[in-house]
């Protein structure tokens, strides 16, 4: 395929929506349109790359036009709903979705399964009811399986999973639930014996779920086993009253998410028969004898895998979504004169401006590309654990913890860097960026959290054993467009940090310092080491994804460009881990520099294409700010004028203004 | 006074608001009262130190009291209230405060306004009418003073302030509001030529204002004489209805602030007379003469007074509420074990949530010290330009860009680290932390916007000038706890980037560049440079301020070591700018980090005694995780049982979740 056809520049898929707004929308701003004329490579090739072939592209697409065409699951409304009205409509579209699933003939394993979640954007409810089925297939017995998965396929039930508590988080042996085993009945009796102990955030358990799968401390004849997870029914199936001793609610307002009943849960009381354990890998049996088949660390595989599996739709895509807003605003958006006589520059222009959005554009892919290498490595660990192999469960959980804390921090930070670069109007909801960030940063939150306390550096570093020069060979800025300069650079960081913190770590012992307050006072130093681990990995991917994509349509040009970008800006950006033992010299980091800025203004030219490839539809990205019309002005005012403060009087004119300006009326 | 008297960690303010929940809530929880025996400083006494001395605090602590006792002014129910609810709230409140200040005696002018405002925590309405205020008082002759200010200090009008377009930004040379002068009937005609002219924005616009100051182009016999500013009224004072020609309205929701009806505002044909155009520095004579009495510049004043006296209220103090709550709840949370054997640790304990929150902690202290240090450099400045004097303008204009900036971005930054470092119930709204992270990034958005396109660099740098030795001279970790090491090494580097940028701008210039093009070049380094000059400055204000306290009640050595904090912090995290050219070594930025590791674990013992000495109240806080007494969980439960998704009865069972649970109740 040839680059940059004009055929190709237009994107195959239908993103007007002229229609809502009337015929004052129907073409494209010529400031945006003119962006689209130059691209140096072919946007529907680079989508089709993104999407892992054109195949998928077009089903992608067909499930993207059918669920947007349906007015059941509009997101139109969402910026002006309470939490209310969002939680009605979320319930209302998982029950429609399931209609249309059957009618579509899709199937939650299928081939579209992923795109409709995402081209719902999340925003429906039941998202619990697979974590519930997914922990069942994984920690149940076969008869377990074969009783609850046709329930819940079938909806018989809505399932949630209660893991944290309200004091408790991510570890696990610290969670104070109770199930004691009562010989007498064959049950368990579950309890929640202090304040700390309630079920805290489970999605769908404060006003949907009739089951879920309360994790508790596990007591036979007094003796505590630790924590196992529990089938509970907590609401009647025929009038969804509370199961007795069950107290369930909603935890109230949160940052995102608004359209979740994320819930709590006390129990007291309640009792399960000894057949609700989940038991494949260990078992109670009628008098009391505990069996284990496998390591208890299983326990934490549904978590691990939920969390890999939620990198792209909880944190890339909202990358990717900001990125595009923002960077059409920004050649639409003019502000002074970058010379004077001209007219007002495009800020996209700026410098500046540049160095905030394309570095996270950069990112963007760059973390497209190593989550489809962590989904190889953990279809890869699941294969294993199903056959009963748990060997690559710590590295799973390690690689799963770093990465995630990683991806999470960058794309967090870059999702409010695009927010701001907006400057006022990236903070109107109805940019659609005060969503996207809130929302990244409520996934990220728990992670980070979590990473704090674990031991964050994976086993197997193996190229740590690596020798290399100790020195940077690089003599010019060109130099630094190697990839084999900053590959190398960035592997000689991840090792000395890793080196110097395990020697730290070594010198403190040897000085008569416990083992784990020595460890405390490295933590910082670990977690900056693993951090340049993963950012090592992350440069590796893109160099290798780089190389062997082939060169047509220009795609291969302009991820080099991409990679190169976003290797240099983190040397830029972390400059100090660098030049602390001098691998990289001062002036070598001037020309670092020098080639980093000149990579602003190449990627510049493409930056419309670029997020033209991620190929959102307008309705997917709901912002009025990044549609693909560029008509930013218009759809503001449009969409301000349809929100309740403008259509819903206010009380407070009569009860307060009026008063208030009529007592002195008379005066004027 | 002597330290750490018993009598002294108690708060004299009553932080007590344990009435609300009943007795359980009445005592202090045990992990968080043990923190407060250890004190090794004065707690009063630094609260007296950040206030101006003790009878500033009695007066600040008289004023909470009178609003936190008033029901009207309970922010209780904020986290629960719609828009609409919120906006009739915060009218509410206005009107009532105004009683309020008339029955207390309270004057705007008098010592009692600032704490009023920040007592409210800004949820009220009529913030825009102290703008309105201010440029007239500032732009208006006395004949204009004389007439409107009375009016508007009495509430005969409720105003605002309509610089910003929804094209237009801080630009003002941009604004495409025209106003033209028709000599026949002595009148100014505004109109709103495009849609991004459309004024977008300004506070108490939406719903409430009856006058505004509209900034426009203003035209006399078809010749432009550049932006003034215009009183226009917007709403009639008989029935509020839209004066004619003019289209006014809410612009929909935002990331905070829901309390305040931004608006939009459309001028048609608009017609006010001659006197309108607030003329102390320029005016229109009958006959369409034009005449200046001083720099235009003038007409940024307004905003960049506004600037300054926004970072205390808008910046720095949710940057002490967000530590506050963090550094409270860490020492009630407990995750993981320390050390094996022992009870789950205080998360605080761990030197990653040490290294997290300690350094805002710090910055905290540092931003208060050099907020001080600013406003009395305005101060100055606005005596000068009271008596016509312009010169100092440019360099407050710079001086409150750059700060203001760097303040911003770095307490954002902050109050996000502290949410994180919550967890998941961070991210609660009950927890407080997301309005204030909204708040902050909502008031810090326009302003960073802002200083990516204007010159970032003070002019008057006059420390450029000194030599200084070429070398670091610490020889181990303690001379890092040196002010005079750290504040020299700061300098270095702001004087290292400020020279090397402006010889890459000679450079570019020389080899025939462009100005504007090679000034493009440079805004990258440019602003770290301008940055680093804040960064320094601030360390040296710091530095300035602990040398002056008295080291009475261990306020100096705690002061001491936050100062150092902050210094090391900067330059462990910025460790690229000190080693580029060598002027600290690895060698020393291992020493750098070592000092920097132990203070944390120094002030990790004074922690919520530092926190303590704010002295902001339960109330203020308005958070179920940062409450004085520490009972966290206890908060948290009954918080969110008072939220609407509790109390209403959603119509989604009904509607959705009984008919697919019914369909196929009969076959389980």
């Amino acid at each position: 395929m040839s680059p940059a056809l004009p055929g190709h520049l237009v994107p195959m898929h239908c993103h007007s929506s002229g229609e809502e707004f009337g015929s004052g929308l129907a073409r494209v701003n010529p400031d945006l349109a003119s962006e689209r004329l130059t691209a140096s490579f072919c946007v529907p090739s680079l989508t089709a790359v993104l999407d892992g072939g054109a195949e998928r592209t077009r089903v992608r697409r067909a499930v993207v036009d059918v669920i947007e065409s349906d007015p059941v699951f509009s997101r139109e409304n969402q910026y002006f709903q309470s939490q209310n009205e969002r939680y009605e409509a979320a319930v209302r579209k998982a029950v429609h979705l399931r209609k249309k699933m059957q009618d579509m003939g899709w199937s939650e394993d299928g081939p579209e399964s992923v795109y409709i979640y995402r081209a719902l954007s999340g925003d429906v409810a039941f998202l619990l009811h697979r974590v519930f089925m997914r922990s069942i297939s994984v920690l149940g017995s076969d008869k377990q399986v074969a009783k609850w998965i046709p329930l819940a396929t079938e909806h018989r039930l809505i399932g949630s999973y209660a893991q944290t508590e309200l004091g408790h988080g991510t570890y696990l042996q610290g969670l104070e639930t109770t199930a004691v085993f009562d010989i007498s009945t064959q049950e368990f009796i579950l309890n929640t014996p202090t304040i700390s102990a309630m079920k805290w955030w489970p999605g769908d358990m404060g006003r949907s779920a009739t089951h879920t799968v309360v994790f508790a401390q596990l007591y036979i004849h007094g003796k505590c086993y630790g924590v196992h997870p529990f089938i509970v029914q907590i609401r009647s199936l025929q009038d969804h009253s509370p199961c007795p001793g069950v107290i369930a609610g909603d935890i109230g307002p949160k940052m995102n998410f608004e359209h979740i009943d994320n819930g709590y849960l006390m129990l007291k009381n309640v009792r399960i028969p000894r057949e609700n354990m989940l038991n494949k890998f260990c078992e109670v049996q009628p008098d009391g004898t505990y069996i284990r088949h496998g390591s208890q660390q299983i326990n934490y595989f549904t978590m691990t895998s939920l969390r890999i599996s939620l990198i792209a739709d909880e944190v890339i895509l909202p990358l990717m979504k900001a990125c595009t807003i923002a960077i059409r605003y920004s050649v639409v958006r003019r502000q002074s004169k970058l010379k004077p006589g001209e007219e007002e520059a495009k800020i996209l222009d700026y410098q500046t401006q540049q160095e905030k959005l394309l570095p996270q554009l950069a990112a963007a892919y760059a973390f497209h590309f190593i989550n489809n290498y962590l989904h190889e490595l953990f279809n890869k660990g699941y294969k294993e654990i199903q056959g009963r192999n748990f060997a690559l469960l710590p590295e799973l959980h390690a690689l799963s913890s770093g990465f995630k804390a990683m991806i999470s921090q960058y794309c967090t930070s870059g999702v409010d860097i695009c927010l701001r670069a907006c400057g006022g109007h990236g903070y109107s909801l109805l940019s659609g960026l005060p969503s996207l960030y809130t929302k990244i940063l409520a996934s990220s939150c728990p992670l980070i959290y979590s990473t704090s306390t674990s031991s964050p550096v994976p086993p197997s570093v193996t190229y740590l054993a690596a020798m290399k020069p100790r020195k940077c060979p690089a003599k010019d800025k060109l130099d630094f467009l190697s990839p084999d300069i900053y590959t190398e650079a960035y592997q000689h960081a991840a090792i000395r940090l890793i080196s110097s913190t395990a020697a730290k770590l070594q010198d403190l012992i040897q000085s008569g310092a416990e083992r784990h307050e020595a460890w405390n006072q490295c933590t910082v130093q670990l977690v900056q080491a693993a951090k340049a681990h993963c950012h090592y990995i992350t440069v590796k991917n893109f160099v290798e994804t780089v190389e062997k994509l082939e060169n047509t349509a220009g795609i291969q040009n302009i991820m080099k460009h991409l990679c190169d970008l976003f290797a240099l800006h983190g040397i830029f950006s972390n400059a100090g881990i660098f030049l602390h033992d001098g691998y990289i010299t001062g002036a070598q980091m001037d020309m670092v520099t020098a080639s980093y800025l000149d990579l602003l203004g190449i990627i510049r030219k493409d930056a419309v294409p670029l997020v033209d490839a991620f190929d959102f539809t307008d309705k997917n990205l709901n912002s009025a700010l990044g549609s693909y019309d560029g008509q930013v002005y218009q759809r503001l005012y449009e969409w301000a004028q349809k929100a309740p403060t403008n259509k819903q009087i206010s009380p407070a004119y009569e009860k307060y203004l009026k008063p208030l300006l009529h007592n002195k009326l008379s005066k004027l």
